[in-house]
């Protein structure tokens, strides 16, 4: 198999871990941090390390690391990876392919018979997404600090299961003298959006992250009987709520951001009574951060006006609020370099392990061609040749850092 | 205890019942069909029935049926009755009351000496809010025939449970020979507004049920990242299903009719992607049929206008329509006359068995006082003292209707 072309080797992979987590009736994959699929990933990929010879580590915080160091590699490492979880009914490709992708590229710089001077890991982060227990990047929060470990080890999921009871444990937390062995971390994502389709091209550089953050909103009014109830004497939070998804949306496009609510519970959520809460999440992001206060600013204080007229409640909550991210100039430009002059630079606006790396590491990132460019969703793609095409570019940029004197 | 005041006789009933099926966190109620609390409300009718001797029969459709004929008892029963099941976190009374009060309405008229002439019926109908298997009246539209047993069987609750599974086997369907027997039926209700407040009067009558139904709008867009999918190449059902909120209100508004959505499903349900569905229930009500066409199809018209916007898709699908219930009026006339000159006439915009059953029996509705006029929550209330005037009231009714030659 090491002999054959890139394409059929990632095709070879691919297979082992395409059927994992896969829900049959809409295509898409269940795959949430620590559950039976997500676990399955994991053992795969300690089992992918064990073939190659490499050692795993855990760090505590739910990320594995799969080391490979020859002798004679020294000095700081080389770190490629991405995670295995996914949203509710998303794409297979948002997170394991970065990693199938690191493998691959380590086997196709060992093939080529390149002797890397600094250690190269693989790293598989934990619960990216955020959907099981409500923070994105959770692992890699813990390990760079960004996340207080007690905090994390309190959070619930959905059933009431804590963080620390589906660990197995408490998470170890910051673990400095880890990232202090990292010379660079490099992850390999597929695309969220329609740019490099419309480029031509099947890989391209991120420059950047915008910033973005989730924000709960808890409308409370009075639950009552829906038949019953005069108009007048209603203080029904779903007004206030359908409100807020107008308002949000509006307020976006007029700034040239990104708005979203996608996630309600309402209670008690029957037919034929006003609610008494309904609790949304707005999702917003804009290309800096002025842009993104102003819009999350507008909608609140027109969503609190509205309130009043409803007669009901609003209380926010900040869940978790990303600054934008600048890719390490110097990285991102080498890579540019490295993979040719006309490899499109390109900025995101989705959160990654990789953002909140970079505030500890040079970071960069590579996207793969997305011919839907649908994310979050069964309808995410990616050729295949597309995708040996991003293993190869991984490949050049990993001799380059790791075998280069 | 019979020798004690009514009021005091209906605090001993109400304290056996009044724990079952309790929230401790909201102080609502959760009795859902043939769930534990309701199946122990249904022993304790039984036990009810067993200390005065009454047989129970159960018409194969959920529904019980306490029978009081003493010799010499004949013709066309007189039924009394309500519903033991709750909406989720739904008060106490809405239901129970009315087969309390019916136990203790017979005890009344015994206790007077009087003999009926006419076997008398206490009912506990099964599933009147529709909170478990989705069609209100699920009961009484199974005995009279207005629901297909078949369809019925195939119904299932949110676990994926069917109706035939929670009732231990199929329901018997339409039951006209036992509907034959019933002269008339009179079911006695907390009230579900401020009516009687406003009026300052404990006890009132019903004129008739105005016209309602609840229909499922189901939007259908395309799932995608929330951060990366620009505002303009989104489908997204949320700001479909938003508008049909704020739509439904205002043409409520402008008719003096009832719109409510107070359930929501959204699909996947995560903060960080676009909904590929979002499902909403309308409930809506008018105090004629032609107001209540022109109000929902106004909604779906503006509904699908904006859909076109949004490129979203929508199909509506009328779950259960209800047209007016006018009661009979020789049968309502005479309990006002009964029950004094100045005894409220009111219509309600809520569904009820006694709805169901008045195309097939003479039937009359009997409405206690309810101080804060909120139902279908946890707040809604009675006095014990307007509770002991709804026992007698309907004492009189039955001593009326059952004893007089």
């Amino acid at each position: 198999m090491a002999d054959a072309p890139l394409v059929e080797r990632f095709r070879a992979s691919w297979d082992e871990i395409a059927p994992i987590g896969r829900d049959p009736g809409s295509g898409g994959y269940l795959r949430y941090a620590w559950t039976e699929p997500e676990l399955r990933l994991r053992e795969w990929f300690r089992r992918q390390a064990a073939l190659r010879g490499l050692p795993v580590e855990s760090d505590g915080n739910g990320n594995l690391f799969a080391w490979y160091a020859p002798a004679g590699a020294d000095g700081p490492a080389v770190l490629l990876g991405s995670h295995f979880d996914s949203v509710p009914h998303g794409g297979g490709y948002d997170g394991p392919l970065g990693i199938v992708s690191a493998l691959l590229a380590l086997d196709e710089v060992r093939a080529r018979g390149l002797d890397p001077r600094r250690p190269v890991g693989v790293a598989a982060f934990a619960e990216e997404e955020g959907s099981r227990f409500g923070v994105p990047c959770l692992g890699s929060r813990l390990l760079t600090g960004a996340l207080d470990a007690e905090r994390a080890a309190a959070l619930t999921d959905r059933d009431g299961v804590t963080l620390a009871e589906a660990m197995g444990g408490r998470p170890a937390g910051a673990r400095p003298e880890l990232l202090a062995r990292v010379g660079a971390f490099v992850e390999l994502h597929i695309e969220q959006g329609r740019a490099l389709v419309d480029l031509g091209a099947p890989v391209g550089v991120a420059s950047g992250i915008w910033p973005h953050g989730r924000w709960r909103l808890d409308v409370t009014g009075e639950a009552n009987h829906a038949g019953t109830t005069r108009m007048a004497d209603r203080h029904d939070p779903m007004l206030t709520f359908a409100f807020a998804v107008l308002a949000a949306n509006k307020e976006a496009r007029l700034r040239d951001a990104h708005a979203t609510v996608g996630r309600v519970l309402v209670e008690p959520n029957a037919t034929n009574a006003i609610p008494a809460l309904v609790r949304g999440w707005l999702d917003a992001r804009a290309a800096d951060a002025a842009t993104l206060d102003g819009l999350v600013d507008a909608v609140r204080r027109r969503v609190d006006e509205r309130a009043a007229r409803d007669g009901t409640a609003v209380a926010w909550t900040a869940e978790s609020v990303t600054p934008p991210v600048a890719f390490d100039g110097g990285l991102a430009g080498e890579l540019g370099r490295l993979l040719g002059g006309g490899v499109p630079v390109l900025p995101t606006a989705a959160g990654h392990d990789a953002g909140v790396l970079s505030a500890h590491v040079p970071t960069a990132m590579l996207f793969v061609r997305n011919p839907t460019g649908v994310s979050h969703s069964p309808a995410e793609a990616a050729t295949d040749a597309d995708c040996a095409a991003g293993v190869a570019a991984l490949a050049d940029v990993l001799a380059e850092l790791a075998c280069r004197p």
